[in-house]
């Protein structure tokens, strides 16, 4: 009970703050002097700060407004994608307060050299992050992969080429520090849901993370559906064509083999690869180029298709695209609206045929994951600064 | 608090019965004593008898055995099907007390005559279990449609050519009861739960109900995912060839153009329609007909594509194939199996090839809503007589 009011109190301060206790408890329904205890807890842990008194006009003796700390306890988010590693520091308050990141090419690599990197690139940002007062007390990676209901093992990252991978308990040996490692598209679902930036945020949403890799994840009622074993959500290897290419997963004709970055870009005949493909093809599709117009239309078509099975066997209110082909989105999102619209014909569905595209862009799942880490000091404040150590 | 201890005693009853007072107190967690008063109320609204003594040879005043009632309140399922009415009378044990059906052509039907014929043939299976002593507390009526969250409107059932009706209303006012309406594949997979047969019951599983449409129901841990507007579910829409042949949702390429009931008989050339066709056709797949045998392997590849993707997107545990269509699945599931292994090749995924046939049959619907009267009764047993008036 106390570490669920502790939670609660957090919470308020959260989503309210500053505020005074008065005001916390007004929100919460506890007395003064109970929230009076609990935020002396909180303080002491370094969880809550209390700022200069608040509307010195009022009558009575003036309450100090409470803020979440901007310096104490804070989540580091961390990225493992094919082309790149990503880290980051978020406080308290949700601010990203550091942040590193190297290119890579991690396809078909080994996984000890990789981690070895993270690791490092984790080390960098939590120093930048104490410089800044921050004390890191746990790290959420994002893979593109699927993970073990474990949180821990890399069941399968095809792209990657990884498989059965404990990275969860090489990178804690590493680190020193709790560590969760989670689907890249489940992680960015999350961000969506914290940090979109939508009033009110929505509730039942599927979340599309197009990269080189396309994840989705369902969230329902506001919590993700993790499939029986962890795996739900595997759009990208959804047959768009059932006799089509085959693809890395063993299947055939997966969403991934027309829509994914890498078969985009060769559809447009662009050699560059990543990030730098990724600005060709749009600099070239703004440009009108024919080639490139033609393969977003033809990756559209294949997404559209795609979801309009999401659609019929989910009833979504809202898809929202998010990951690096957001950038694409002029041109992929016309053609998957249409080919959504050509298989989802009732209107009396609201995802009936538009797409919202995400404003947290390729970082959707590194600030997702480190702010899975601050939800988790939300939670359970306590046991949170007690596994960090 | 009270209506809940009585939807305890009754559960317990339903899952253990007969059994002792004491044996119900124990299991539940309550007094003997307050297990008692219950106990009577519960007799007295005809939920509960008691039996002859239980366990003569025990020491101690002996208990005597207690058992949901077998006269008393009962539910009532109906079935609005394209080719049949259908309505069954169950009891408070879950047995079948009473059961009329009747053919019919509902393809684009007036709803007016049809729900008038099945409101008769309600009176007709309340008055046969009346005969038996049961009071039937409420209906329950299956559509093959899209069903509003208000559990009363179709609001489009594309193969019976309904749009947008109050089928609730009319039914409660012709029949005096209270009458809820439920989409066909969400009830039969209720049914799959309830009374399904297996042990342990599935909790994760997408229950696929084959007949002239096909319909799907997720289940996520026991509980029917039904979506953004309850529209969740719709397999057969889902595009198996994006070019493919237009369908009557204004899609193309929809699953049921592919394996549906129609499609399917087209395809092998059989002119009969609704159960006839398909036993004919079933008589010349077991014959070895070279037409029937291709067009149910036509159908079941279409079936297996459908499901790969839901198995990427979902991840369930177990897929139940139930319907009419369950008659042809000796034919239909090695092509569908097939399908999703090419397309599912992950064999970390337990439901990665595998389709597990429905014991329930044709009937799944027509007794998952009838026993999902009685679950409310147990749920809540005054409200549910209450509302019966």
């Amino acid at each position: 009970m106390r570490q669920r009011n502790l939670s609660l109190v957090l919470h308020a301060v959260a989503a309210h703050g500053p505020i005074s206790r008065a005001g916390v408890a007004s929100r919460i329904g506890l007395t003064r002097a109970a929230v009076s205890t609990l935020v002396d807890e909180l303080a002491r842990a370094g969880l809550l700060v209390e700022l200069g008194r608040s509307r010195p006009g009022t009558v009575g003796r003036p309450g100090r407004d409470l803020a979440l700390n901007e310096r104490g306890p804070a989540g580091l988010g961390a990225e493992i994608g094919v082309d790149r590693l990503a880290v980051c520091a978020v406080d308290l308050r949700g601010r990203v307060r550091a942040r590193a990141e190297e290119a890579g090419e991690h396809r078909g690599s080994a996984p000890g050299p990789v981690l070895r990197r993270l690791a490092g690139l984790c080390a960098r940002v939590t120093a930048d992050a104490e410089r800044e007062g921050l004390r890191p007390v746990g790290v959420a990676v994002a893979v593109p992969g699927l993970v073990a209901r474990d949180a821990a093992t890399v069941v399968r990252a095809p792209n990657l080429g990884w498989q059965g991978l404990d990275a969860g308990t090489v990178l804690a040996d590493a680190l020193g520090l709790p560590v969760t490692i989670a689907n890249e598209a489940n992680i960015g679902a999350l961000a969506e849901l914290w940090r979109g930036g939508r009033t009110p945020a929505p509730r039942d949403f599927v979340y599309v993370s197009a990269e080189i890799g396309i994840g989705a994840a369902v969230v329902v009622d506001g919590s993700l559906l993790r499939g029986a074993h962890g795996f739900a959500g595997e759009l990208g290897h959804v047959p768009v064509r059932p006799a089509g290419r085959p693809c890395a997963c063993g299947g055939r004709g997966c969403l991934e083999q027309y829509a994914g970055e890498e078969a985009l870009l060769r559809a447009a005949g662009i050699e560059e690869r990543g990030a730098a493909g990724v600005g060709v093809l749009r600099a070239r599709a703004g440009a009108g180029d024919g080639a490139a117009r033609r393969a977003l239309r033809g990756a559209g078509t294949a997404l559209g298709t795609a979801l309009a099975g999401v659609v019929n066997l989910l009833d979504p209110e809202t898809i929202v695209l998010g990951g690096a082909l957001t950038e694409l989105s002029p041109w992929l999102l016309p053609a998957a609206e249409r080919e959504l619209r050509r298989h989802v014909a009732d209107p009396t569905r609201a995802a009936h045929g538009e797409i919202v595209v995400s404003g947290l862009g390729r970082d959707a799942a590194l600030l997702g994951a480190a702010q899975s880490v601050v939800q988790d000091v939300l939670d359970d404040p306590m046991g949170a600064l007690a596994a960090a150590g």
